[in-house]
């Protein structure tokens, strides 16, 4: 327990003990949906090995990727009842499958009511989001299309450990908040710059230097 | 002090002392910029009467608006120091003659390890911004420029209490991250609704439902 929360050694035998009984173990396969909005509270996921995405639903059924959680990593707003103020919608799906640790959302409140480490632990948790989010705005606002295709496309290689991405247009737009046309035209851009190869099945990346100074340059 | 800090009560007397101690009263000019991104760390901000702006401000120097704070709203992001996860910078500037309370960002420090109830409220009004920010991306990414004109132009009607704003359209194009031309070119076409009478000094609506309609409507 030491290992997954920082905090734990700050909580008295007690608050110990109350988090430890209520921790379950838990699997997720490979494109299961985790959280959806507004319509659960599930309580906070604790990412013991696999990766998960937080995403964005607009009303029209448009996504868009906000962050990825990997080993350690805790998501809060599947537990958002915990925080009254919060009045936006994430959903959470697995990308790999994932095992994860479970922590209900009223022992989770309660420990925060309790502890100001569990509380400071959640401020930690949430200014960390939030700067992916800013760094999301900025590149949304101020990155041309083709250098967040770039970046989008050199960190899923870094995520999976391979040039080889088996990925369709329409997937990089939804991670994106774009259109597969757009998508199509930007991967067609950076063939022909022959950063990358696209194939049926995906997109091999054969230049990582050139998409790299893609991803660095550019401004809308 | 009660009226103004919501855990006033939770805080032991050795406490409330530290922060009253601590706390003074500040004015700020309209048109002051109060903090500056990542170049300091002046301390939370309470604002006691008037108006406050944070944005964001890109490398190139462009600007988009990311919320306002009005009377007993807390500006957490210039004690961004506070919180070692915060990744962003947020700038923060007077937008009327501003009276606000100073707290230097040590002492919010110190009492928010000390106290759940402190660092609760640190989570909540961080939940709050958050949640702006989201709206925010979600008006960058899904909605048309003409109805976030159409939206800024009716929230400034009602910030400034008058239909007769008097706003550049360098200004407004800040305020939404975008470039004046194209600020130009939408107050045209909200003209031509019959929304809106551009002048040399600024914009008047003239018809509020009409342009709620616009603002409303309109994906990208």
């Amino acid at each position: 327990m030491k290992e997954y929360f920082p905090f734990w050694n700050k909580l008295t035998a007690v608050q110990q003990a109350l988090l430890r009984n209520a921790v379950t173990e838990r699997h997720a396969k490979k494109g299961e949906v985790l959280h959806n909005g507004s319509e659960d509270c599930v309580g906070l996921l604790l990412v013991k090995e696999g990766q998960l995405r937080a995403y964005m639903l607009s009303e029209e059924g448009r996504e868009i990727t906000l962050y990825r959680l990997l080993d350690r990593d805790i998501c809060l707003f599947s537990a958002s009842c915990v925080l009254h103020s919060i009045a936006f919608d994430v959903s959470v799906q697995a990308e790999r499958d994932t095992v994860f640790l479970h922590i209900p959302s009223s022992v989770y409140q309660e420990l925060m009511q309790q502890s100001a480490a569990v509380a400071n632990y959640t401020n930690e948790v949430m200014a960390s989001r939030f700067s992916d989010v800013m760094w999301l705005m900025d590149q949304v606002l101020y990155k041309r299309m083709d250098a967040r295709v770039a970046a989008f496309l050199l960190e899923e290689s870094a995520l999976a450990g391979t040039a080889e991405l088996k990925i369709t247009h329409e997937a990089i737009a939804r991670h994106l908040g774009s259109a597969r046309e757009v998508v199509t035209r930007m991967l067609k851009y950076l063939q022909n710059e022959g950063a990358v190869a696209v194939s049926r099945g995906g997109v091999t990346i054969t230049d990582a230097e050139a998409l790299g100074q893609i991803a660095g340059d550019s401004l809308r």
